[in-house]
């Protein structure tokens, strides 16, 4: 409903007489009202409101210490500075559409409770430096709480696997069966992922790390500030180099966006392998009552809702991406308004991938399989072909060309007398090779399938207990 | 800060015991937190709630026409619907997240206000075709309001084409300066290009002008339902003819966003050259206090603000075509819980375009050509050089890549003495070509050239101002 | 191979001495290595020949209509063209990257072969409106081809469904099963989107079919041209209204490619069903040896290769909608070098698009339905419930959300003893609810489920048995 | 032309009584036409012919050393694949595409030159992790080729900026003039920017160097193979850590074309300043024939195209990423055909990035700027009005409101009279605020403010020669 009311009288234009109140000066006529409401980011760049105060901290500070702002002065804006913070985090803080942003709320406030000091907080900085950094600051402390919770993710995922060791599931590929490995090597391949996901928000936190303060609108200043103190003061490794770059790179928000992307097309994979698996014809999972939901019209129904969203958001993911990329093409140097565009869809973004990390892992940590469905399907298909194939190379020296074609002679007999392989009488293999000998029986089981890939990286199960304990090695340290 | 507080707190999955009210009947424990979180879309589907209701009225008469349903719970359903719709819109409803969404939302209080009848409202539906008829019957509405104001843009362009139907400018291809046009000319083609946009957005209302209602879950309905009475009843065509696609159906938003962003499109090439346009070595238009904003470092700035986010916004309504078509990528039929992904992008597209058409239309109403400052740049750089090698062929039959040569020539040589074309004396040019003689004079002025383009679409003053009027009859009719 | 050299030598740029032989007049020397590499087209954009060839010969004809060409030149200037053609076709013709582009290619050729007279063929037209033609053109043949395939494709969905009408199939929502449908009910589900998209096709043809010819470079002409005679004799409904839109316009590449993007979607939803049904744990259906292939490790496996490669050539194609909006974004008019940029994605994506409904067509022809299996999974699941709750709402009057709650429990009681709803005695059903008779057990078949779904656009196999006649006289009438 | 004949017949899929030679032995048929048409890959990907063969040696070696293979079958392995790929890079290899890819063709002309020998090759592996392989090599190769020309763009931009060190342009926001800054130092901005992009790429690489050889079709494999054999011979870090990761992840891809879609849209910002600069009412800077074309109709125009062609081509690299976000959305594990689609959007985006990279950095050397004209834009419209606000704020103490406040009068009066700041009189000044001194005209210089602007990062001269030396010491290091 919020918007519904975009009612944008345009050809109207009704103006108000009112001047803003922060730019306005020369101005005679204050903006046409489809002007304000296109304009003004508050009612979404509210939630900047922390950063932007620690922001104005920092600046506050270094200003004191280099002699460009009193002590006194200094400790009237850090006041005031809190009490916003207070008034905005206990819902008290009127946010004002016609002061456009949360820095101009911020300002016209602080103005209103410590008078004319609250103006020269602004000394040697622009809302292009603020804004900039009040981003950068929120992209920072949003990839830390996602690698915290993808981390838990790689947890529940190592625990089942765990769990899960040597539980037989058919391997597929073109979700044919192809052949036999465990439900706990499946479940590693997922916190492999994760883990690269988890390096490439690293790799983006450590990228972005540098502090556009001290740009001011784009050339620098001409204060003796020293930006080195408010990049240290916020946690950042240093100052940018080039004021220009400082106040146009959004450079962080694409990087981010696109590590995002990727992470939920991960989940969005392991979310389809859920509502598979929780099909009636496969049935190798079930989920609890707290991760499916009913149907209004059909009382049986237990439907995997959370494992659909999951594998749906990655498309608004996605599109945030594509829209940073378009809205930042073929702008000109340095800031453009058009930039005020990145925060919806970084927001939107950013909550879908905490919304979707969270309910996977939950559902991880719900789901219990059936390992005997799952062995019943391994089992099927002549799912250890590839097992007779590799006895033909490594007992009787067949290049793997022909091995191949002598398995597909046998499978194809099995198949005629709808058989296992194993099935097949040791005669109606050497009538194919004889070469054949019993010894092959050996290897026609799902258990010995699995148990024989012991090459590095492979599905036998004590490969797969071993990948546990080095799993929880490489990712599971303590949280940052 | 809506959605600050996603703690998605997944390994504990705290569940609630009380199941929920609309489905839970089979249910022994309520969903996990995080559950209940991603599955949740009241926060945005309320806003489908005119529609809801709109589309249960219908059901209920229907269902009372057939037989199905007694007159008096039916007088009962349409009284509590039209009191909850009064409560919604007063701001009076108490929406709950428990209750999912607004069909849930609605249905509770409807049992709440007019006891069991209000569950026989529900016959031979389900939710699946009811959001499917929610999201369809917005999606008409907001075209309908769309077209609308996609033709007071168009008014406003056919009038300044008017006012400027011979106000020279530059044409440019490659941004360089290539032949003199009309202001007026080169507003036209906006409404060419916003007359397709038009068009694009009725056709995709005429195709998914279909009722879903009567598809029930999926399959249809064993009830003696009449589909016809509630599609006539809501404006539809008629009912859609299988059930299984009405509730899978979703190329209606797909069309839309397609349709919006070719729009949004348009939008950003006219916003990119006011922005350029407004630049100070350009200065070819001025836009008032009305649609420019200040600097709050640098006090003589007049920024195209508008302008800027209407280039932005393309960004995110291509993002949301991206979105829905990834969405839906690969589902198989009939409704998945994916689906619920298609609201909020499209809101979010809708909403922005909203926005840039109306901005768009106030800035062509407000802005103000600079005439002499667009003939001075249309008069330099031999942008009538065209025009020479144009009269080479019709005057002395040279075949044109002759005549080009021969210009280029000349040009090469005014070019080198820093003179204009038609200050090259006659000896000068007859020495390149000798017969060439004193009439080319006639057409070496950006006012000949101008008045010369009157073939069919060309730039002539006389045919921009017949261009006007045909413009005027073609898409100002009646408003829809 | 092909661009492996792209050894981009940039720094050195190595420069020619022989300028462009078409456009050079005024240049001392050629480009630089990477810029000709870069700017060349005619490896991608000899590909419309035929287009350019046609467009050159109705501008042709139409000078010499019009006074501007002798008959004695247009003869010969389309004997040339002819020729050209030809050579073309028959694969002798040498192309030519110092020559740009196929427009430049042809012409060059035209000038070798007739001479002077070549060099008329230009007037009054430029390379602007001449590509903005020729893609046009292309696009329109390509909306005739695919849109005929589209038809063939809902032909042997038709024939299919006609064949599956009564063969039941569990129908999904979530994956999981809700009701019984027929298999002819759910192919023809996706004649109903097939339909649409052919739909989206005609609409985009019919906007596109004007004509830019005329614009000659963006003003129009000088010469007595008439753009309504070359339209006609180009199969266009007329003349494009504003130059300067007819060479900047390339609405109906995107259009075109949001069309194909949406029945791309289409196609991946089937795709995922195929691929899904062809597992093992389903097995509704198997593709013949003409639909699938092998694998070079596990003789067994039998992969639906196509089907999974349509699932995934939805990608390229909605990447190319967004090249294409990326690219047009914020573009000032007219033409810009940036738009030669739309022809690969636009070739690559339509390729694609054929080469997904040609497969699709084969594998429907081509797969095979497991009724029995169907039947089996379509039985399970307590999948007539709904029938259950219906039956109850029908004949004793329960508000449907109090059925719905009976049923329910009636389904607990089943699935804890595991048996069919139909084996609960009736003692057993009557301590839920008193009023049940043994009537309800005519409504717990599949069979009963689907029979009685009878209303508009519902599953029932006398609907699908009308619903194919009818979509046969929708959507099969005579081939464009 | 290549793919014109796409003549999809599907209806009648025309089979071939030959089936495939390398996994036919259980198929009766080949495959249907269409079906080899859209299977077969080798078309694009015998591209990683080199790839595929280096991969094939290593595996051959390991084999041998292992003891899994003969010295004496390693060592005829080894000289076919040499011969085979001296075959490929003269041109003499005849491809098949009923061989499908580059793997069946290189695989079945060794046995061809080597007998069955050739045929022990593909021992413990499966064209799953072969493939996997070539494209990670691959990528890994372009890296590295498009980091050194990075790296080559950086330094021309170096150069330049340390040439235009001092010269003074206007800085922009909105394309506004904001405050004077230099050349230099906005050149600088993007070496910045480019600094980040090789950042990715390395980023990028050094998380993708491990090997997938190993994990055969999909388990791992059940000879005594050792991958880090493999590993190490082609310079990885190490085996991966899970076969089923090993053969389903394309995250390599997906990351270098996110940093791809990044380093294309800083390219697209420069291009859009480049064709901007260069318009007429700009003339900032100037390029040469060796940079620009000229048009078939209007001899004077030089148009910038290669600036527009790497400003277009950011569509099809974000249009790339799209694509490959799509094809893995939601792919149950492990190999699916679907993953076949990565290739062409790779090779299309990676052929892209390099012609732009290599474009500009052309274009970067070629340029000549324009000093006067971009001074006397410089000074125009109030650009020192900041340096006077800053003034007011340093010399008397005004809260930066205040002074913005200030300012924002005088420069009212003075555009009142049409005048520059400076030549208001000190009387004037003093009307509006008595403690002004004539120390003001100090600032009031393009000049004085951008030395003034000596911060970390800031624009003066001074500072753009610094960060000159410090950008080659930080990016210019020995090529990798």
């Amino acid at each position: 409903m919020a918007r519904n009311d975009t009612k944008a009288r345009a050809g109207k234009a009704a103006q108000k007489t009112n001047p803003n109140r922060m730019w306005g000066g020369r101005y005679a006529l204050g903006p046409a009202e489809i002007m304000e409401k296109i304009n003004a980011s508050i009612d979404f760049d509210r939630r900047l409101y922390a950063q932007d105060i620690a922001g104005s901290m920092a600046h506050a500070d270094m200003l004191v210490a280099q002699g460009i702002l009193t002590a006194k002065d200094g400790r009237a804006i850090k006041r005031g500075l809190a009490q916003i913070r207070a008034e905005i985090e206990s819902g008290k803080f009127r946010f004002s559409t016609k002061l456009e942003d949360i820095h101009f709320n911020v300002e016209a406030r602080l103005t209103d409770l410590i008078g004319p000091a609250g103006g020269r907080l602004h000394t040697a900085r622009s809302r292009n430096d603020q804004v900039a950094l009040d981003v950068r600051l929120w992209v920072r402390d949003t990839i830390d709480r996602l690698e915290n919770m993808l981390r838990d993710l790689q947890s529940a995922l190592i625990d089942r696997a765990e769990e899960y060791a040597a539980t037989i599931m058919p391997g597929f590929t073109h979700l044919q069966t192809a052949q036999p490995i465990t439900f706990g090597h499946h479940l590693l391949a997922y916190v492999e992922m994760v883990g690269r996901d988890r390096g490439r928000l690293r790799d983006c936190r450590a990228r972005m790390n540098v502090s556009p303060l001290g740009a001011a609108a784009l050339a620098g200043s001409p204060h003796p500030i020293d930006p080195r103190k408010t990049a240290k003061a916020l946690g950042f490794d240093g100052p940018m180099a080039n004021s220009l770059d400082a106040v146009s790179d959004r450079d962080y928000v694409v990087e981010f966006l696109g590590a995002a992307s990727l992470a939920a097309v991960h989940l969005s994979r392991l979310a389809e392998e859920i509502v598979i698996w929780c099909s009636a014809p496969f049935r190798f999972i079930a989920l609890s009552d707290a991760f499916t939901t009913g149907s209004s019209i059909m009382p049986q129904k237990r439907n995997p809702d959370a494992a659909e969203l999951i594998r749906g958001k990655v498309g608004r993911i996605v599109g945030a991406f594509v829209a940073l990329c378009t809205i930042m093409k073929g702008l000109p140097l340095t800031y453009g308004k058009d930039m005020q565009e990145d925060k919806e869809p970084l927001f939107d973004a950013a909550d879908a991938l905490e919304l979707c990390i969270g309910a996977m892992t939950g559902m991880i940590r719900d789901l219990k399989a059936n390992p005997e469905r799952m062995r019943a399907v391994a089992s099927a298909d002549y799912s250890v072909a590839t097992d007779l194939a590799d006895w033909l190379v490594r007992e009787i020296g067949l290049p793997f060309r022909q091995a191949h074609h002598v398995t597909g002679v046998l499978v194809g007999k099995a198949a005629a007398k709808g058989i296992d392989l194993d099935k097949l009488s040791l005669d109606e293999m050497q009538a194919v090779e004889p070469r054949i000998t019993a010894a092959v029986y050996g290897v026609l089981t799902v258990e010995a399938s699995v148990a024989a890939r012991k090459s590095i990286g492979g599905t036998a199960p004590a490969n797969v207990a071993r990948a546990v304990k080095e799993a929880r090695r490489r990712f599971l340290g303590p949280a940052r």
